[in-house]
């Protein structure tokens, strides 16, 4: 019944019948050209991408620019609209041609509603209808999603978690997220914030975090913490490497700390090591809950050293139940980039999918 | 297509078409009454409950002894079998009748082959063959799944869970467990070993538990770890209530406490709110990582008094994302003893639907 209906509203087509084996033949079937183009919008924090796909996943074209989503909705917006419809004039297309839109963006999402609640990092966006931001443009349905699960969609899709069905999907960044693929679905539980994690609490006696409570994760853990534990290094004068920089710029980023351990500074490596520690911590956690066979680590600080993957894997497989983990491979995301783009075209499409067939 | 080959295989009948919303009508399905009959065995480590029901989850008729899974899986399943043809023949049915069977286990369950995997409380079952066991009396599939698992199942299926998308079942007994169903599906993960949450570390230092690890939720929060604090209260005089039952019958239960608890002990309530506390830790774990809008706690310590649920839930709404916690029940169970057969009938009846579709 719902393949009759995908073809009636001409997203799918009928091949020919398969091979018998035995009772009814069933059709081949597939995705027509004819179907249209899904459009791939990735806000991030500093940065706008934005591609064309075909329903089918494949990624026709791609582009980013820097922008900085404290502009406010409306001047972002507007940039990636007009980033669209570059893309599309290049392809010879218009917007009539644009099936559906797929939106990530760097803060929680209500899914029912598809609108943001209480972004911390994106000043203006509360509540803001982005749906309805591309109405004037564009008759396609608009689907938003926060950034980490279209990222977890995207590494589903194309990156390494590509034909697992049991994804557990870590962003570290100057936050932490998760993103949960489980039995092959994106998991967003019952409000849309399911993957959650950077504020689950690892120290109830730990430094305040952004949100309030104190300990969270992503105060004790991400760029930020790193930062601010080389910043005191440097002040203390245990590390000469952090103090010089420090010295030098006045600050220190994640990416100091990894650059300083990558040539042996001893209190750098311990700082990413303690980091690497407190993930491996939650995520033994939810190894034990989820059994995912795979998890795939992303974000600007999964790059700065082998040393915090290398912790988060022993303190996985150290804590978590043996059944769990004998199978379970937890890796560096190899997408990057386009990770985001990719997820955002695939919550298009599975949306269109979804809201032509009900 | 799939509801093509269901009504070839007898399990679904049409039954009108539905009234036209535009476009093609679609048929008006039901469960036909010849499509056989479901049975549910549910293997307690003291008990075995036997249930009939139709595909469409009406129990018809339900049957439990005491029962000890120590005594072995072949004496064990022959009980069981003997009281299903005892149900069997009272309905006026047979063998032939019985179109899927579910089974629940006490121990942890190898998804793909229905098979034990080192069960601790089950000497003798390891790798058991639960399926073949059937096969001699039984033309008919057989699902196995771990209590747990499957009492999720039932809480989802006729329970407070009824209705509820996103539902976490904790058991709290002799060990600790947990059920997910996510997105309206019980998830099992990719070695079916989600939801095994007794085993994660609450701390680093505590107690080795009986899966060779240190701080176990289980080690330090189930019945056993109860007991054990309460009998050393006992001992220590502490509580003149515990040190007179330890002294009239040389041991303390769970149960002990509970009642010493409810009758104004300080001890016994500091060792109740203690697990209370140590479960809802976890607990807020996962309502960071899954955002459940209801979580069902039953087993046999959860009735020990409400001082248990009142502090699982200060520590859950203390310790969760508020975004999490908005809509977020946390409950009892009151489906008590039928939870487990229900879920059987659940396990066995979606197992046998999806088999005939495949």
């Amino acid at each position: 019944m719902e393949v009759g209906r995908l073809i009636e509203a001409g997203l799918l087509a009928e091949d020919g019948l398969a091979k018998s084996e035995g009772g009814r033949r069933s059709s081949l079937l597939r995705i027509p050209h004819t179907a249209g183009l899904i459009a791939a919008v990735d806000l991030g924090a500093t940065s706008t991408d934005v591609a064309l796909s075909t329903l089918g996943g494949e990624i026709l074209v791609h582009r980013g620019e820097p922008g900085d989503v404290k502009d406010g909705p409306r001047s972002v917006l507007d940039g990636a609209k007009g980033l669209l419809s570059e893309l599309l004039a290049e392809q010879g297309a218009d917007a009539r041609d644009v099936l559906s839109i797929g939106v990530g963006v760097p803060g929680p999402v209500e899914h029912a509603s598809g609108v943001l609640r209480s972004p911390p990092i994106m000043p203006g966006w509360d509540g803001f209808p982005i749906r309805a931001a591309f109405a004037d443009e564009y008759d396609a349905p608009v689907f938003v999603d926060n950034d980490v699960n279209v990222m977890a969609l995207g590494e589903h899709r194309d990156g390494v978690g590509k034909g697992e069905d049991n994804v557990l999907f870590v962003k570290i960044g100057t936050g932490i997220g998760g993103g949960i693929i489980a039995d092959g679905h994106l998991q967003r539980g019952s409000q849309g914030c399911a993957g959650d994690i950077g504020h689950i609490c690892v120290d109830p006696d730990g430094p305040v975090c952004s949100c309030g409570n104190k300990g969270c994760l992503e105060a004790m853990a991400a760029a930020p913490a790193i930062a601010a534990k080389a910043e005191q290094c440097a002040e203390e004068g245990l590390s000469l490497r952090l103090r010089e920089v420090f010295e030098q710029r006045g600050a220190l980023t994640a990416r100091d700390v990894g650059e300083a351990a990558s040539l042996g500074d001893y209190h750098a490596l311990q700082i990413i090591r303690e980091s690497g520690r407190l993930v491996g911590q939650v995520l033994a956690t939810l190894v034990s809950t989820l059994n995912p066979s795979l998890i795939v680590v992303g974000g600007g600080v999964a790059n700065i050293g082998n040393s915090l993957l290398a912790e988060i894997r022993s303190t996985v497989y150290q804590r978590s139940l043996p059944l769990a983990t004998r199978n379970l491979s937890i890796v560096l995301s190899e997408l990057d980039q386009t990770a985001g783009v990719t997820g955002a075209s695939v919550l298009a499409a599975e949306g269109v999918l979804q809201t032509r067939v009900g």
